[in-house]
This record gives C-alpha cells, sequence and structure tokens, in this order.
C-alpha cells in the first residue's frame, strides 16, 4: 500500500479525532461531534506551536488512515540524552491489518534518530494484548512498568 | 524535615549529576567526573529553555537533596488534556528513607494540577521493585507497559 507521512494540519483533525474516538479505549473518553469540541482545536495548537512536539498523520492518497504523536524530551539522565515518546498511535478501521501501524512507528523510529534521540519508548494499557505483541515485534523491550494517577 | 523546592540552577547540576549517578542503574549509564562532561551542561540549557520541562531540586537548607524533571505535554487524546510526566527522580544518599522521595513526588502531583494536567505518569524500570511500590504507595496504578527501543 502506497502510504505517505506529513505533520498533521487543523483541517486532518476531524479524521483524527474520529480514529481516536473509534477504538474499544477511546470510545470511553473521547467526543467525536460535530462541530468538534473546542478542547481538541486548542490542544491541536498547543502541539503544533510546540517544536519538541510532532503531530503526524499517515495518508493513503488524499485520506488520513492513521495518527501519531511524537514528543522529544531532553533529558539530563543517560549523559543529557534526548528521548523520543510516541503517544496516541491510531490507525482508520479501513485499513486495520494492513500495515499502516507497523509503517507509521518505523517511520516514528527513524525521525527519532533524525532528532539524535537515544532511545524512542511508549506505553501501552496492559488491556491491549495485541499492542504488547505489536511492539514487541517491532523491536521494543517491555522492560518498564507504566504508572498513572488521575488528578 | 524542612524540604524546599526550586528549579534548578546551573550551579545544581554537579550534585544533579552526582545523585543520578549514585544509583544501581546510574552507575552504568551516568558519567560524574570534574568538570562534568558537556552533554550533562548541554542538557541543562535545553530543558531550561522549553517552557514544558521543569528540573525540580528538592533541598534541604541550601544542599540539593533530591531532583526531578517534569515534562508538560499537550494531547489530543482524552479530549484535549495535558500530561505530565515525572522523569528522574533521585535522592541523595544521606537523606535516603527520610521520606524525601514521597515529597518530590508529592510536590509533582500539585504542579501538574497547578499546569491544568488531567494525569500524571511515569514509568520505571522492572528493575526497581521498590519504587514501583513506592509509587503505587502514592497513588499510582501500573496500569501500563513501558517499552523502549535503543537507538
Amino acid at each position: 500500500m502506497d502510504i505517505h507521512f506529513r505533520l498533521a494540519t487543523e483541517g486532518d483533525l476531524d479524521s483524527i479525532v474520529y480514529m481516536l474516538a473509534d477504538d474499544v479505549l477511546g470510545s470511553k473518553r473521547e467526543k467525536y461531534e460535530q462541530p468538534l469540541p473546542e478542547s481538541y482545536i486548542k490542544a491541536f495548537h498547543s502541539i503544533k506551536s510546540d517544536p519538541n512536539n510532532e503531530l503526524i498523520v499517515a495518508c493513503k492518497e488524499e485520506t488520513v488512515v492513521g495518527v501519531q504523536q511524537l514528543t522529544f524530551t531532553p533529558y539530563l539522565t543517560h549523559q543529557g540524552g534526548w528521548r523520543a515518546t510516541i503517544e496516541g498511535v491510531r490507525t482508520a478501521a479501513s485499513v486495520r491489518g494492513q500495515g499502516v501501524g507497523s509503517e507509521l512507528i518505523k517511520w516514528a523510529i527513524n525521525r527519532a534518530k533524525q532528532r539524535g534521540c537515544h532511545v524512542i519508548q511508549l506505553t501501552t494499557d496492559k488491556e491491549r494484548p495485541d499492542a504488547l505483541r505489536f511492539y514487541e515485534r517491532l523491536g521494543f523491550e517491555a522492560t518498564h512498568e507504566g504508572l498513572k494517577l488521575k488528578l
């Protein structure tokens, strides 16, 4: 399949939020409606104006079929190394099982190398065992526990 | 113990890197020497110049006895919610077991609320079972797997 990747624009937001909501866990916490809740638009502009955040879409011809957010963070640890974090990876139901997810992650790995990161990381909900295997196949190792506290 | 918290300055770097290196896992990957490797100083300035990153030190009188880095990230997920991430939490050997670690994390939780985050998160190496219990006692839940890929 011929997939290309680019930075998301505001015009992609509708497709992106649709994908975020069209998901077992996302359906409980997202709100896809017309017009889109203002909070998504505000977050989009916060991401876009931050040079250390990139919202990436995968496109099949002109159609958005995947999304992920990359965050690049300078840390003191590892002798002052930068890390890349992947979050919010989703693919459209219409292309599931066609390798778009793998292509997204491979793109993220290359982008993280370009940005000089020494590691790329992500967390995946323990309720998504298939996602864990997917990332392990791509070379990630589940060396850490991922903890959250709702505020 | 009377502990106060503030943003780290370049003058704190020596104490901070000493703490990062004086650790079971850190001793394998950090490099504490005089003068400090340039990479730490460069990372410090990258953190300092990023409004979404805060390097926080805990001080007992004038002595730095703890450190952590907070990163605030805007995401589209959770209806465009901001998250806080804690990384690189260390306390000085001289105060271990005196609650400085808990105070650091409680400070981070309050700071994340001030910044309008809906969740605060971190990952902890599975080789640190004590750290996992420490965070669970503070209310964090290990709902996620934390995956890394070295680049």
